[in-house]
C-alpha cells in the first residue's frame, strides 16, 4: 500500500539525508535547535485514499480499453493520486497534507499514436478532459485535472527513439521517452542531446518541448526551442505533422506553436531534434571569483557580446548563493577563505562563475582562454577546473534536498525569469530586496542560461514555513516575488513555463491582443477546450 | 516621362554594361553571334499608361487624405505602376511587355503607426485590399495587387532606428528602413546588423522579416528568425506588440507568427532585433578549391558539425557556377588554370569554396584554420583570401546584370531551396539534370546559407528566352524545377518566401492540416481578408 509520501518524494524516492554544511546553516540562518532538526512536519505517511470515484462512464472506460488494452488504463486510487500533481513546492504541500480534491478519472497509457487519435476523438465526442503526462516534474501546476478527465501518460510506451539520422545529426523521438534513456542511447552513438535541465533524470523530451525549457548548457546548445527541428502533434482537430528542413521560408513556421504548448493544444509524440557529437574528453572547465556580482556580471556579458564563441555551462552565483555554497561546503574559515578574503574577495560580496566548453579542442581551448582574459579584466581570480567540476557532479542531484528540508517544516522553493541585461542588476536588487523582507530567509540567486542580449535570473529561497498556515503563507509571499519580477521587467518564465500557476499573469504580462490570439490558436485546435483545460497559460477553458 | 523600363531596372537604375567575360560565356554557350549581341528584346521603352483607373470613391481617398496627408496619396499612373510588381523574372517580363492588369489603387505612404491603424480602420470597414510594401525586392510576386486596393508603402516615412541599446547589442528599427541607412547608422556605433542578402541595397527591415529571409553571413549569424527578439505588428483584429527578453517561456511566442507572414496578417512596423559588433578589421577569409562537389559538400558538412564555431560567410559553387566564374574572371586557360588541372582539380568538376569569419581575433584565427585542416582532409586545395574578399566586393553588384542580359533575350532566374544533408547531393543531381535538359541551358549551383543540419541549394539558370511566348515557356519550365525540389525533399523555398509564385504548392508541401492552422491564424487576425489577398502564400483570400 503507498502513500502519500511515495507520490509527492522527488527523484529516485530514496531518503536523502542533509548533508552537516546544509544542517549547519540551518541552525546558523534559523536558528533551529538540535530538537528542532529532530522533529518532522507534514509527512502524508497516510495511505492514499480518494474520496472522488472516477466520473467516466463504464461505456466510456470500455471504449478506451478497447483502444489501449485493460492493462493500460488505471482508475485505482494510487495511480490516479500519482497522476493529480507535478513537483512544484504548492504540490507537495498539498499531498503532505493528504489533499488530492480533483485527480483525474482514469489514466491512460497509450500505446501508439493511432491509441492517441482515437482517444482524442472520445474525448472530443464527450467532452472529456484529456492531460498530457511526460516525467511530471512541472513546475507550475501543469499537470494538474481541476476538471478530471484522463491522465494520457505517454511514458509507459511512447519513449523510443524512431529514428537517429547521423549525416543530419538528428534524432526523430517519440515524446514519453525519459532524459538518461535517450541521453544513453545517443552516447552510445557518439552523440548528446545537449539539453540538461536540472530535472533531467525524471522529465521527458515531450515535457521539455511542452514546457519550453532549458537545460544546464543552453548557453552553448540553445534552449529546446533552438533544438526542434519538426515535430508531430495530434489535436482534437487534426494531426499537425511538420517536416524537417534545417531551415525555411514557407510562411511562417508552425512548430514553435507547440513549443510552450503545455499540453493545452495537443498531445506531441515525435520530435525531430539536433544532436551534437559527444565528446566529453575535449571539455575544458573554468572557474572564478569575482569581488561583486555587478562585476561578475559585466564579464559574462562581455564574453557573451565579445565573438569569442560560447561557453555551454556558464553560471553566476550571486553573493548569498556563494556564500550558502562556501558553507555548506565547509570552505568557510579555511585558510583559502581567509586568502582570499585578504585579496579582496570579501565573503558577502564575492562571486563564483563557473564555466565548461564543449566541442572541437580547438574550439575549447580557444574559448576558456578568452573567457581567461575577459574575466580578469573584471578582476576575477581563477579558482581552476575542480570547482566546475564538482558542481557537475551533484548537477541533477541537489534537488533531492527539497523533500528532508520539507520534512523540518522548512519552505524551500525557486523561480525563475529572463532578463535583458539593462534591467537585471535592478531586477535582482529589487527581487532580493523583497525575498528578504521575509525575516529569517535565506535568498540564493544565480544566473545559468546566458545570451548575447540577457540572462535568466533564478532565485532559491528558504524559510521557515508558518506552521497551520502552509499554503496561504506561501502564496501571498509567491505573488509577490512574481509581482517583484514583473514589475522589474522580467519575463514570466524563462523555463520553467507557465502552468496555471503563473496563468493569472498572464494578460498582464503579454497583453490582451496577445493572449487573444493564442486564444484563436487554442480554439482552432481544440474547439471543444479538452485539451489541459482550467487556466492553464491563462487561456480557456 | 517615366517608362516601363524605369520601373523594372534593378538596383541603381543605371544601365549596367555585360563585362567582355560575361559575353564570352553568352557566345559559347548560346552560340549568340556578334550581330544578335546587338539586338535587344523588349525594353519596356514606352511611357506608363494604365488602363485601369483608380476604383477606390472619391469619399475614401478623402479620408485618407486627411490621415496621411495629399502628398502622401498617389493615384497617378506611374506611382500605381511602380507599386504593382516585385522583381521576380516575370514580373520583368511583364513589365516589358508593358502589362500592368492590376496595379493598386492608390498607393499611400503613412506618416507613422498611428496613421497605418487608422488606415487599416477604413480599409477593413470597406473591404478594401492593403499590401504592405517595403523594398519590393520581392520574387515571388509577394507584392502584387491581383485584387487592387491600396500599397501602403513604408519605405518613405517609417524608416528609422527607433532606439539603439548599447548594453543589451539589440536596435529597434522602424520596417520600412532600407538596408544601407541601417547598416551605415549600426556600423557609425561600431555595431552590425549581420543579415546582408544580395537584395540588400533595395530592400527593407520589415521586408526582410516579413518574407523570412537569410543574408549572406546568415551561417553566422543566423537567418532573419534568428535576429528578431520582437516586433509590433499592426492587423485589422488589433495591434500585436511582443516583449523583448533574450528567451522565455511564456507559452508560445507569437512573433514567430509575423516572420514570413508576407503581409498577409498586418504590417509590421517595429522590430527590435540582435545586433554585432562592427569589427571588420578582425575578419579572416579563406578560399579552397575541391576536386569535386561531393568532396566539398562532405568538408562543408564536416566543419559545421565539428563543433569548432562557425564561419560566417561559407559558400560553394558546384563545377558549373565554378567553370562559369573562372570563364567570366578570364581564369580559363590561364597558367594557374593549367596547373589546377594537372593537380587534379579539373574543369568541370573542381568546385570553389569562399569562407570568412567574423568575431573576436582569437575565434576568427581559430575557426579559419580549424577549417583549412578541415577541407584539407577532403583534398581541398587553398587558394588565399583574395577570390572570397573579390566575391564579397560584387556581392550585391551581380544582380545588376539580369536587365542587360534580358535586354539580349536570355531568360535568367534564380529558385532555392532547403534540404538536410543526406538529401542533398540526390536533390542537386536530380534539379541539374532537370535543368539541363533544356538545351542551350547554363545551370549554376551553389550552397551559401549552411547549418549543422543541412544547407540551402541556390539554382541560377540562363537560358535563350523563347521569343514571343517568352512567359509560358518561362512557367513551364519553372514549374519544373519546383516539382523536382519538392519530389526530392527540398523545401519550397529556403529564404525568397512563397508570395503567390509558390503558393500552389504550399498544402502538398505543408500538408492540409497545416495549412488549415495557418489560415486559422489569417482569419483571427485579418477576418476580411483584406491583408494581402489573392493567394499570397497559399491562404484566402
Ligand atoms: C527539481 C526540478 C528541477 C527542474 N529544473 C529544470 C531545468 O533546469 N530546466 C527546465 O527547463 N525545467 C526544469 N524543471 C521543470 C520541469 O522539469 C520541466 O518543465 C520539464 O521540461 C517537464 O518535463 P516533464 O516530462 O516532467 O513534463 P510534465 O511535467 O509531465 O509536463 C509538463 C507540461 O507539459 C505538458 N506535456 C508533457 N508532455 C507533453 C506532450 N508529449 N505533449 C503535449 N504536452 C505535454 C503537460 O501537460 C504539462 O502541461 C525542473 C523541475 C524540477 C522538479
Ligand atoms: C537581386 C535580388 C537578390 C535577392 N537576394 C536575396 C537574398 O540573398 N536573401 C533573401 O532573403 N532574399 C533575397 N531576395 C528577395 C528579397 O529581396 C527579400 O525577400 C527581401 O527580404 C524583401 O524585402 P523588401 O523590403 O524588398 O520587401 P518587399 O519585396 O517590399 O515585400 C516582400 C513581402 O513582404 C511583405 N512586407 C514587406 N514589408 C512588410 C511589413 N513591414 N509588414 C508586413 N509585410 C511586409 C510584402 O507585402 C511582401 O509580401 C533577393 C531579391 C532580388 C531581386
Amino acid at each position: 500500500m503507498k502513500t502519500y509520501r511515495d507520490i509527492y518524494k522527488w527523484g529516485d524516492k530514496r531518503e536523502t539525508k542533509i548533508d552537516q554544511g546544509t544542517i549547519n546553516v540551518i541552525k546558523e540562518k534559523f536558528g533551529f535547535t538540535d530538537s528542532e532538526l529532530q522533529q518532522t512536519h507534514l509527512l502524508g505517511n497516510q495511505i492514499v485514499k480518494l474520496d472522488k470515484t472516477c466520473q467516466i462512464s463504464q461505456n466510456i472506460i470500455d471504449q478506451f480499453i478497447k483502444i489501449v488494452g485493460e492493462e493500460n488504463l488505471k482508475t485505482d486510487d494510487f495511480s490516479r493520486a500519482n497522476h493529480s500533481y507535478g513537483k512544484y513546492y504548492r504540490d507537495l504541500l498539498k499531498l503532505r497534507k493528504e489533499e488530492i480534491p480533483t485527480p483525474p478519472d482514469a489514466v491512460i497509457y497509450p500505446k501508439s499514436d493511432e491509441d492517441i487519435e482515437k482517444i482524442l476523438e472520445i474525448c472530443n465526442k464527450n467532452q472529456i478532459s484529456v492531460t498530457p503526462i511526460g516525467g511530471q516534474s512541472s513546475v507550475t501546476r501543469g499537470v494538474e485535472t481541476p476538471l478530471g478527465g484522463i491522465s494520457l501518460d505517454l511514458t509507459k510506451h511512447l519513449n523510443k527513439v524512431l529514428e537517429l539520422n547521423e549525416i543530419n545529426s538528428t534524432v526523430t523521438v517519440q515524446s514519453g521517452m525519459y532524459g538518461p534513456a535517450f541521453e544513453e542511447y545517443l552516447n552510445q552513438r557518439s552523440f548528446s542531446c545537449g539539453h540538461f535541465p536540472q530535472s533531467f533524470e525524471y522529465s521527458t523530451v515531450g515535457g521539455w518541448v511542452a514546457a519550453k525549457g532549458a537545460g544546464q548548457a543552453s548557453t552553448g546548445y540553445g534552449k529546446i526551442e533552438d533544438m526542434v527541428l519538426s515535430l508531430k502533434a495530434i489535436t482534437p482537430n487534426g494531426t499537425i505533422h511538420t517536416k524537417t528542413y534545417p531551415a525555411s521560408a514557407q510562411g511562417w513556421d508552425l512548430h514553435p506553436v507547440f513549443i510552450g504548448s503545455e499540453g493545452t493544444l495537443g498531445v506531441i509524440t515525435e520530435i525531430t531534434m539536433k544532436i551534437r557529437n559527444y565528446r566529453p574528453n575535449n571539455t575544458k572547465y573554468a572557474s572564478f571569483i569575482f569581488k561583486d556580482f555587478k562585476f561578475a556580471v559585466d564579464a559574462m556579458r562581455t564574453v557573451m557580446q565579445s565573438g569569442i564563441g560560447v561557453p555551454h555551462l556558464f553560471r553566476i552565483s550571486d553573493p548569498e548563493e556563494t556564500e550558502i555554497a562556501f558553507k555548506t561546503k565547509n570552505f568557510d574559515h579555511t585558510f583559502a577563505d581567509k586568502f582570499l578574503n585578504t585579496l579582496g574577495y570579501k565573503s558577502g560580496h564575492r562571486c563564483l562563475m563557473f564555466v565548461a566548453v564543449e566541442g572541437n579542442k580547438s574550439y575549447t581551448n580557444q574559448v576558456i582562454s578568452s573567457i581567461k582574459k575577459i574575466t580578469k579584466r573584471f578582476g576575477s581570480f581563477s579558482l581552476g577546473a575542480s570547482p566546475t567540476k564538482k558542481w557537475l557532479e551533484q548537477r541533477y542531484s541537489s534537488a533531492y534536498l527539497r523533500d528532508p528540508l520539507m520534512d523540518l517544516g522548512i519552505m524551500t522553493d525557486t523561480l525563475e525569469t529572463a532578463v535583458m541585461w539593462d534591467n537585471l542588476i535592478p531586477l535582482w536588487t529589487n527581487v532580493r530586496k523583497y525575498l528578504k523582507s521575509r525575516e529569517k530567509t535565506v535568498a540564493m540567486v544565480h544566473i545559468s542560461h546566458v545570451y548575447e542580449n540577457g540572462a535568466n535570473l533564478y532565485f532559491t529561497f528558504l524559510s521557515p514555513m508558518k506552521k497551520g498556515d502552509e499554503l496561504n503563507d506561501y502564496d501571498e509571499y509567491h505573488k509577490g516575488i512574481i509581482e517583484t519580477i514583473i514589475t522589474n521587467n522580467g519575463s514570466l518564465s524563462h523555463h520553467h513555463g507557465v502552468g496555471r500557476t503563473l496563468a493569472p499573469w498572464m494578460e498582464k504580462e503579454l497583453g490582451k491582443e496577445n493572449l487573444k490570439l493564442m486564444q484563436a490558436i487554442k480554439n482552432q485546435l481544440d474547439p471543444k477546450g479538452i485539451m489541459n483545460p482550467g487556466n492553464t497559460l491563462g487561456i480557456k477553458p
